[in-house]
């Protein structure tokens, strides 16, 4: 089988690795239609998580074989696959699971290959009116969407959104539809463009007033974006934190404690209410891909989805 | 008047203070009968936040001037005096008022002193039943109480408090009230002692286990105590920071990120509570007085709170 295999960093194409095969009794072989290229894929080849195995956990595809109710369904899957026997997952924590294996970044092979093995209780059927291009951002969606999940952000909030690279897009989308007063700071051009098509007010960093916004939402993982969001923040404002960091981040711990603010970490989010939003239409997605490659130029691909200004890049199998 | 003076983070005991005026039509001239020295006052010698004139924030006085219903009233007092009139006021929230002044802390001279102002509007009555050894721990003991006002915090919560000292001796005494299940990390022996009055579980840090707790208390105001704290948290945890940290602090994001950890900044809390909870009794706080000073002797005092090991040192006016 063709696919990008990830070993101490490095990224290789390989036609040679071994057809994904079930374990479980659920296990589906689903055939990955698309898959997106994420920062976390990246972040794994810069060093940062170390991870041996096929590359990928955002994608779109159709199953293959698996129980009879899911083969030739197309489908979408959340990442984390849970033990479901252990404490965590008996409280509804299965992404916590502390046996768990994640697609693509740990301990379990990922889609940006011809085929990948899940089982059907990560799967998410995609309604006929979902195109492949929108079914696609339904992990990255599913994040985005997990800050409601997290923190209490209404309409009526004044929200700063700090970043708009592959992650923060998809924010900024979940965020216009529930809180009409959205800034978004954003450095490149070519990513504020894509913002203007929601409606969504673009800044540059030096235009921001300070202690004013009742949330700051952080997705560029580093320590001065995060600066930013903090500054922004009005007294017991909150602040989410979607982007993981590099090492240790210096933090202004004494700004949260004395002006009272809440920091929520948050990750991987509801897949139903994503495939359900992505039926609704609306959200503008497809202009995020700037390029699509087949598997067979995935270096390339890998190598484009890095440059600066570049959203979604899709890997493909035809 | 004689009080303890700050400038340039030097701290003087000098008999030529003028008199407290009042200013606002509210405000109450108080003698103060016994004050507290605080971790932030030392903070404030060594320079941590700009401050020139009388120290201290933490007290119990009787009012010798102002508003008829108050003159004669044994009292203590809130730290931060607003301005009643800003979109924060308006909202309840005085204590971060943009144009506060704040006791011996910002703008506004404390009460290591004869006699100190405060508005009539910042001051809770001390009921007859409790002791000035008792009332003067009024603030740090809102303080302590502002927890459960900032975080969900249930008696079925398996709880850990980082850090022992001044502050964190009444967070122990507040959690303990409320969570059976709770545990302190103490490095000082003098300091364990002074929880067992309590039934608080003292043990060192590396007798923790990791990613249990649903709720830590940091208040040690360092980065390791801080890394403990994060640790010990399962996922979806909840962090509660009560001491300031010098400077930026490296804090591993990237922990709260994945574990989707819940970080909230707490500072100064409810008085009315603190009052009632004293008035009830058994918080034990008499034993962690370890040191009573005449303001004459008022460096000898401060130097003596910087001792390791040593809780709280008042200051009295005779």
């Amino acid at each position: 089988m063709r696919g990008i295999w990830l070993e101490d960093g490095k990224a290789a194409v390989r036609d040679d690795l071994p057809e994904p095969r079930p374990a479980r009794d659920d296990d589906c072989v689903i055939r990955v239609a698309k898959a997106g290229i994420c920062s976390t894929d990246l972040a794994m080849m810069a060093g940062l998580y170390p991870f041996t195995g096929v590359m990928g956990h955002e994608f779109v595809g159709r199953v293959e074989t698996g129980p009879a109710d899911w083969v030739g369904k197309r489908v979408v899957g959340e990442i984390n696959v849970a033990c479901g026997a252990c404490d965590r997952c008996r409280a509804g924590l299965e992404k916590h699971c502390g046996q768990r294996t994640t697609l693509g970044i740990h301990d379990r092979d990922g889609v940006f290959a011809e085929r990948v093995v899940l089982p059907a209780a990560n799967l998410h059927a995609v309604p006929d009116g979902v195109a492949d291009e929108v079914a696609v951002f339904a992990e990255p969606l599913a994040a985005a969407l997990e800050i409601f999940e997290r923190a209490d952000i209404r309409p009526e909030h004044r929200v700063l959104l700090v970043g708009a690279g592959k992650l923060g897009q998809l924010i900024a989308r979940v965020l216009a539809r529930r809180c009409p007063d959205l800034t978004v700071i954003v450095r490149a051009p070519a990513k504020a463009a894509r913002l203007e098509a929601i409606g969504a007010r673009t800044v540059r960093a030096d235009e921001i007033a300070s202690e004013v916004f009742d949330v700051a939402v952080e997705c560029t993982g580093n320590e001065q974006g995060l600066e930013l969001a903090l500054a922004a923040l009005r007294p017991q404002g909150t602040l989410v934190l979607k982007s993981t960091f590099p090492g240790r981040a210096r933090v202004d711990l004494t700004r949260i404690v004395v002006e009272e603010i809440t920091v929520i970490g948050s990750r991987c989010g509801p897949f139903d209410k994503a495939v359900a939003l992505m039926a609704e239409g609306g959200l503008a997605l497809e202009p995020l891909i700037d390029a699509r490659y087949p598997v067979a130029e995935g270096l390339t691909a890998l190598e484009k989805s890095r440059a600066p200004g570049v959203l979604k890049v899709l890997l493909e199998n035809h």
